[in-house]
């Protein structure tokens, strides 16, 4: 998922376009605008920030209506951010990782590379301190914000050719957005940043050698099974993608503790209830893309020690001696603890019980 | 987790405790009962309760309350299905598997061995049919039910020699409950059912020869690792233990659409949260048990073959041509697509980052 991927459709607002005054009122009711960073209709994504909008105006029957305004039709869909800071909307729903211009820590609020999967994520953030982290860097840019969603791990991709060392990505024309996009570019991957709408016709070329997307789900659409079969479906570089719900602090503070509430349970309810949405998807689409050939492969071990290297060197480069640095040892700190615990129950349970059950 | 370990404070109510009428009204305010199978106090399911009752009075903003009460502070701790079903109470919060009882099927919308995990189980409750199946059974007891909390995963438990292989089951006396007791007893176990407050001691003098608990969390207060060093931290018979909050059917019915929302949002939010809170607190406890000497422990492959073997039987066995099937049916497809989603995404993804961090 990545910022190129939805251009087209999401800066349909034209400079001047204009803003809602915030926060509208009447009799005590009032109307807060939502922009995000979806089209409408995009799978997954856009219900997730459909799903929070209607809860909120059905929790706090009718004090509070969340008027919600898909990409574009207010602001572009990676202006939000700003838009919300400054007031000029009331509540954004993005994924924060695109954000890292503005702040670099704000990767961790999606994902970063060998970093956690949904349920660690869920543990850090609602458990140790990662909620905490996530307010003290949203009070920098005037915001209350919370994780509302996540896409589950997504896949390693499409590649014309079957990986079988790290020598393999030297040269690769590969497409990969974000901090995965660097760490490929340390194993010699040339990283290419296609649009969305190119990138089938990219891939069916030769123009690229190889493209992340997101999952089955959204995979299957894009039909890149129509050009090659070699699916890796686990993938180093987002491995559990959360969605955020951010609401300018003033507005926030303004709102009776009801309010309040609500907005933060249901973002949270959002974030397990989402994960279930693309992780039913793609479990139905991952059967479908099988029976049409398509072959699921793991990466060879060496090429995982080469892509943990790389992506711990990308997370270390942006320390700052402040927040970020909190943030990253918090955030490490947490996934050790929580890893070892998950593997050695969970993780060992499921291993054995789809062996025994195949 | 079973209802012999807290007999000793869940039976306080005597025969002929006062019911509360339910539900109390004043000026459009309501109070609902919310009587509970935990002890005041208890690590996280009291907890998990008291989050729900005081979120749901926080989002009705006053309209309604919530007045907790205990294990046999209303009715005893395994007398609240029944309460409620009969309007002696509005609310519950507990896990169904106690009430197995009052229908086998009940057990899947806690935990089943070879079942799935917190995270299969959000996927087949709130995007497979799950939840409407959870609705048709509680139609039939006059309840509305949804999930509100998760132990995660459960450990195999505390054993005072290493299991080999499958014949060391063989006349090894055992505590467990529920379905995966059952699931022993046909790999020629002998079950004891031994009163929780009991345990410590009957596995100190051998007269038990392992004992099963909870987790890192709730086995670290209990001390077996004074007694015994072999831990075997995945166990087969509770992979995901879900917590649910009922409500009787009328009073549900009787309620704004609003309240309604409510009660729904706040209990899956608590699925999400408790389970982040069993998740961390056992990543820590394994950490000090480690410390103290414990050896975290697999058992062999033959070993959880016979396992599935007898846990699938235990679920067979109560097939009725009607609504135990439809679940059964329902569950193990969900649980067949997304737990190979997951292996190949997630879970794969997991083991390689865990192997190349460590």
């Amino acid at each position: 998922m990545d910022r190129r991927s939805f251009l087209t459709s999401s800066t349909l607002a034209a400079p001047g376009a204009a803003f809602l005054a915030a926060p509208a009122c009447a009799q005590g009711k009032r109307t807060l605008s939502m922009v995000t960073s979806w089209p409408r209709g995009m799978a997954g994504v856009h219900e997730a920030a459909e799903t929070c909008a209607n809860a909120i105006t059905e929790l706090t029957d009718g004090s509070l209506t969340v008027d919600l305004r898909a990409a574009g039709e207010l602001v572009g869909a990676f202006e939000v951010f700003d838009a919300v800071s400054a007031g000029q909307a009331d509540m954004y729903h993005s994924a924060e990782y695109y954000y890292v211009g503005q702040h670099p820590a704000y990767a961790f609020f999606t994902t970063v590379p060998f970093g956690m999967t949904a349920q660690e994520m869920a543990i850090w953030y609602y458990q140790d301190g990662g909620q905490d982290l996530h307010d003290d860097l949203g009070r920098i840019f005037g915001l209350k914000t919370f994780l509302a969603g996540n896409t589950g791990a997504q896949c390693g991709g499409w590649f014309r050719r079957e990986i079988t060392g790290p020598e393999d990505f030297q040269g690769l024309k590969l497409r990969m957005p974000g901090l995965g996009g660097l760490a490929m570019g340390k194993l010699g991957a040339s990283v290419q940043n296609i649009p969305g709408g190119e990138v089938y016709q990219a891939l069916s070329t030769g123009m690229l050698d190889a493209t992340e997307w997101v999952g089955p789900w959204a995979d299957e659409k894009a039909a890149f099974y129509e050009i090659t079969k070699f699916y890796y479906t686990a993938g180093f570089h987002e491995p559990g993608s959360a969605l955020s719900l951010g609401i300018n602090r003033e507005v926030f503070e303004s709102l009776t503790r009801s309010q309040q509430r609500a907005i933060e349970i249901v973002a949270a309810e959002g974030h397990q209830r989402n994960l279930a949405l693309f992780l039913s998807h793609n479990s139905a689409a991952l059967a479908r893309l099988k029976a049409r050939g398509v072959q699921v492969l793991s990466y060879p071990r060496p090429v995982w020690e080469a892509f943990g290297k790389a992506a711990l060197e990308t997370l270390e480069e942006n320390r700052d001696g402040d927040i970020y640095d909190r943030i990253l040892e918090s955030y490490m700190r947490s996934m050790r603890l929580s890893s070892e615990w998950i593997g050695v129950s969970e993780g060992s349970y499921r291993a054995e019980r789809d062996r025994v059950l195949a």
